[in-house]
């Protein structure tokens, strides 16, 4: 539930690992590029598989990682033991420090996961999309409070889905453009052991590993790791908003939306025994990701207090947390995009559901209406009335307002119950939708 | 310490309520220009003055708003008492629901608590990058794991504080411009009150209260709040970075920093009867502020999963939390601009601490020269036995090293002691200090 | 809505300050009990009121309090300045360090914060055994992930919600008898300014507050805060619960509770035009304090973290999260005690609800029934086949069962009709809401 | 780093799977002990070892959970095709939902790791009671807002981390012994699967695996997660107090504590090439897990707020917070036990860092001794005179006070350099440390 879709893979122990590999790898090709190492350094023919380490082998990086507060130690070791005499070996790690190669693993791991996750974000709001278009006309309740208000079209509902997603989509491929950045600065951030060479090796590393390359070396700036986790549990935040809606609207006693069939196969959110049920399965797991988001971005923001040029805990309590924002982002976005692709809409259920509280939730526009007849006191006055006789005799606001000689006086019956039909209450939806899909269109078209 | 500066007027319970008489005011004229109010009901000439409410007008009006679950409709009720027979009391609040008008007080004040904000964070960088300027030579030890590691100059560390800055500011400035933004939606965000011209009147609103014109009402999509909240949270996880840093480096037995004499006009931080004790008050103030952000941060990150078209709970608890973030930030933010300013910077006690290890400090370096001329294995032996001697013997380890036959064969003392300077040693110091001094002034340029 | 009931009064700016008065005087009463103090500087007839902070002074002595890092000097430099030439003026604050005051006071804050906290939710407790009792057998479907499920009484739901407050209320008394300790422990714990008396003079203070005196000053072990604070946040927690619960069973669709119309007095959540609607203010209120707590828990408990013997800035942090959490508790006790008691329960409506699945939601007992005759395999097939039929056919489940000929073979229709009625189904409903009932009792007779 | 010592093997993927399997046999043992499941349902012959499942088959059933929104179905499911036609597959899971099964097997797992946890806390508090009798006379200074403030002894400090733990260790003792309990209550907490038995049943399945017997089951009454997670989240707080305080006295410039060489074998915090760096790697691993306790813990408080009677997304997203709180307190409890076992203590450097002000840090007590002869005033005055030559001519303070005639009038320069002696000025530290270590020797014989 919390690993689900590409994040399974791209945010593991294993996937971290393989990143670290390739940052001492990428910077061995950083110092041949520069001049500092000789050509013959160069790796290129030698293949990554080689280096892929073990089950067995992880383990033990873990449990020497726990001895020395930092696993790359462990791992330069066994790079050099598989390198044996291969001119690279000798130019392994040269000029970096530990910080160095797990802060620009963790970017490049975060920038592995954010592709598939991007990919998820953009189909879920191409789906938005198409339901904002179906349903721009598909009466439904709007609740405040989870009170029936006033009408709106599911079309609208959806369509801010589509914008909130839209905006999440661009503040995680702005992250990827922007802030997710090469580190390497050497035991203090002066770069001391690579001479005057430094920000070229830095330069070169980012070109290498198709990372930004910083201004600074940023080991005790942590505002890349905060902005990455903002930005992934604010998009947690939009995605979990849009579940809960799902789960409310597939209560049993609303029945709008369902979550689809498709995604039911194998029986999910089915029930033998219980037909009658279908557990809303992918929103509860999107929720369940989304409201541990808050927590694990608190933590990144708490280690920012990092003292002088390398921190005393805080740094290494951003590790896990980082990585879990990832997986759970991650696994939200799959999963939405499922819910989402076979969500299934039951538009006549929206319409009586708007029509259960027999035209109170109009009542609002029927001041509006008589007003500009009788101004605005009256028509309070009227409606006001009206509406609490329909409510306690369980009859339709329009009939007990059609019966009243001062109304009639003023608009005829048909001129009343057209002015009280909810589409006519739509104000701005249709232009909103357009907007939202117009933005959308020109969003879509930069990404490609 | 918690309301300092600027923010201590611009985020209160009075200002929050000024804002909010500001939008109820601002909408009438929105309406005025697109047609929907007569031209009477203009209140330019009214002057807003007679609308600010009395200590005990806004107690009663916090009892109002928790009997009702919101501030507006006794806001709005108490307006149209003072307005009496002006043309703008029929218009007031037209086509508002309350969420419309607390979202858009609440971006309002962000507005202008980010204004002094945004000041003083680019005074605290500016003092930064004189710091950085004018100790771009001075030798300072560089701390891993609070342990003396390599030499830095306290000018990179004073540029990397600028660095932080600054990213600090671009954020913030950006969320000015294009995160703080007018709600407009009625009772569900379909602006139905307001006929066609709903977008017109939420355009112009914008322009009256120079906010951003979103392309969607808001109302549950909290990405806005949420970039705020970490936005603010983020700058001050920079400001305790420094604060950290300062209080550590004003440590009695470090003693490179102190607090300022001037800042401790007053007798701030000092003590009569101790006189050894210059308590970092500032410093202190400013990490007190910090850590309270992570926890106010997640709150609004949680409250992102809104339900329907108004949040039951979710909302509401967005409130506070945001205030104290403006509020905490606009603090530590001032007090951080004074303390940066009045900070006393002690070289001598610098260039103390960083020989007090007797050149342990350098033995990566020895063991980089004598590479050259030994080859690295056996460099890295006969530096790492006379680290041991000289830590053992409480010697300085160039003295040690001197004493080496196999040493002395392939350098002079008088090269051996040049190549063991601190200041040769520093990398790309300068040129990261030039770097960061660059980036301020093309940033500070944009400011203006 | 954040500070309602008696905790409006009992935590604000006034009501620490009086505490830190409160504080300094009982100290001195320790003093002369001690012996330490001449009796003639005992301040028992001079009445606290003459101590009275104005606004004003309250303000100076916020600026003061941000000037120094602690409001405590300025405190007690304005005590003396009143106290004049009483010989009471010279014991002020004699051993004691500023940490001591304001640690004292916040605990004496907290204790007179939770009495009338305590009150309220011994309050609620009553209502909700009050209700298990009355609707013991008010039959209601209970909902799992927001589906329909199987019955349930709306006496069982009432009884685990009077469970939980028991939780909450009995934490709250334990967190009042063994965590709320004076502090006093003079600049870094040893009471050195005391001489030998200093443990007896703490033993003295506690008995004059009221409070716990504890082993050892407990200045930079923060166990007791972090106690108070998470306490306080589980009984926000459960006070959510219940809310959520009110604000789903509310909901225009579901309509099985509502909040009272006495609440409603000056039209709270009503709504002149939209007389269908009854928002559930009071549930969102509690809910939106409850929203706030973890945040501010999680804050205290990570500043438990302090450094040496006194903390730079992580107990600074800790003070206003505690009055904020104090303050949140309270105003959703008093605001949920009043929910609570005005409760509408439509126990027609939570029948019809049950029925609407048209039996299926005892789909789960008929496979039971049918088991026993025919096996559970083939029960279990009959029943799906039966229920999905009834689910496509929106028939009621026994009516199709019943037409089964190998059914009526085993059962007949009236057996089959009153095996399948939800009151055979309840379990252990009654036991348990005895259970609840009889756990009240015991624990309210304790309290008195 | 994160999952150190016994905790490593208790709290992972594989431990919780187990622990759920041994549920859900401990509940075929309940049925048949109230005679609800045949005799030969008993599975005590057939051995756990049979049930344990495979690396693949942990992986297939992560997969299936992700899409059922629980493990548990497959689980049984597994279970059944293992025990094949034995009596006990028709008998398991009877009466259960899932949620009974997933939490019941997390008290379960809880109740496992906190063995082990209680232990090494229980180890770390003897060790500091060692430290506080070696160390009760070790003259340190004490830091207050990390500047020099007065004397105490090591000895003391030792005491209060001791008291901090005793506090941790009765907290989770409490825990263990009155928060973990079983929860079975069917689909809605009814039992109404298990007729009249339910109740039985439960009582029975708590007996069978030494877990609490609840008044009610507690699906949505999450106070006892919330208490688990709290108690752990404070106790990783004295953790990293305790830690903080090493990582400070272990920085180059104090060295009073360093960890020790036991701790660095195989080179853990050692540097080959920096012989004077002892990096504290086990307290910065100890911090490194105190700082990610307060998000989790939030977000375990956060989901307290649960719908009807089984949440949809609250329940689920309390799962791995609750682990890695285990995870992480395990963790830091076996490393911090480690650390104090061969914490090295350098009692001279203590007596150095407390003379490096020249008496300065005595100021106070001079003013306390000089006021008893001259009056408080006329002490304060010429100590602040005193005091502030001695720090501008860098001399010692009694030195500088012993050449003024008014004082020698009073005091001879004997009895003043007495008086001033730091060790006459420790208070009530020798009782404080008695009390402590008497209240360990309580605390240490009720744990047996």
């Amino acid at each position: 539930m919390f690993a689900r879709g590409a994040v399974a893979e791209q945010v593991s122990g294993r996937s971290f690992v393989r990143a670290m590999v390739d940052v001492e790898l990428a910077l061995v090709r950083a110092l041949v590029a520069t001049g500092l190492a000789p050509a013959e350094a160069d790796l290129s023919g030698f293949g990554g598989n080689g280096l892929e380490l073990s089950r067995a082998e992880l383990e033990q990086l873990g449990r020497a990682s726990a001895e020395q507060g930092t696993p790359v130690p462990a791992l330069v070791r066994e790079l050099k033991r598989r390198l044996g005499s291969h001119p690279a070996a000798s130019q392994l790690h040269r000029g970096a420090t530990s910080q160095d190669i797990v802060d620009t693993a963790m970017m490049l791991v975060a920038k592995r996961a954010l592709g598939p996750m991007l990919d998820d974000l953009g189909h879920s709001a191409d789906t938005c999309a198409e339901l904002a278009q179906r349903h721009r006309g598909t009466l439904q309740v709007a609740r405040t409070l989870l009170q029936q208000a006033v009408p709106l079209t599911f079309g609208l509902k959806a369509a801010r889905w589509l914008n909130a997603l839209d905006w999440a989509h661009r503040e995680l491929t702005e992250v990827c453009g922007h802030v997710l950045a090469v580190q390497l600065g050497g035991a203090a951030g002066t770069l001391a052991a690579l001479g005057d060479e430094g920000l070229e090796v830095a330069a070169w590393l980012a070109t290498e590993l198709e990372l930004v390359a910083p201004e600074l070396p940023w080991h005790t700036d942590r505002s890349r790791p905060a902005r990455l986790a903002c930005a992934l549990a604010a998009s947690l935040g939009t995605m979990g908003k849009i579940a809960r809606d799902v789960v409310l609207l597939a209560q049993s006693e609303v029945a709008e939306l369902r979550e689809g069939s498709a995604s039911a196969a194998g029986g999910r959110g089915g029930s033998s025994s219980m037909p009658h049920k279908r557990n809303p399965v992918a929103a509860v797991a999107v929720l369940a990701c989304a409201q541990r988001a808050p927590g694990l971005a608190a933590t990144v923001l708490g280690a920012m207090v990092q003292e002088h040029e390398r921190a005393a805990g805080s740094w290494q309590a951003e590790w896990e947390p980082l990585l879990e924002l990832l997986r759970l982002a991650g696994s939200a976005a799959s999963t939405l995009r499922e819910l989402l692709a076979q969500l299934e809409v039951d538009g006549d259920r929206m319409s009586r559901n708007l029509e259960a509280t027999g035209g109170l939730v109009m009542a609002e526009t029927a001041a509006a209406v008589l007003g500009e007849k009788l101004g605005a006191p009256r028509a309070a006055e009227i409606v006001t009335d009206a509406a609490r006789r329909a409510a306690g005799e369980r009859r339709d606001l329009t009939e007990v307002l059609v019966e009243l000689a001062e109304l009639r006086a003023v608009l005829t019956p048909g001129e009343l119950a057209s002015a009280l039909a909810p589409e006519r209450y739509l104000g701005s939806s249709l232009a909103l939708i357009n907007r939202a899909l117009a933005e959308h269109r020109r969003a879509s078209r930069d990404r490609v």
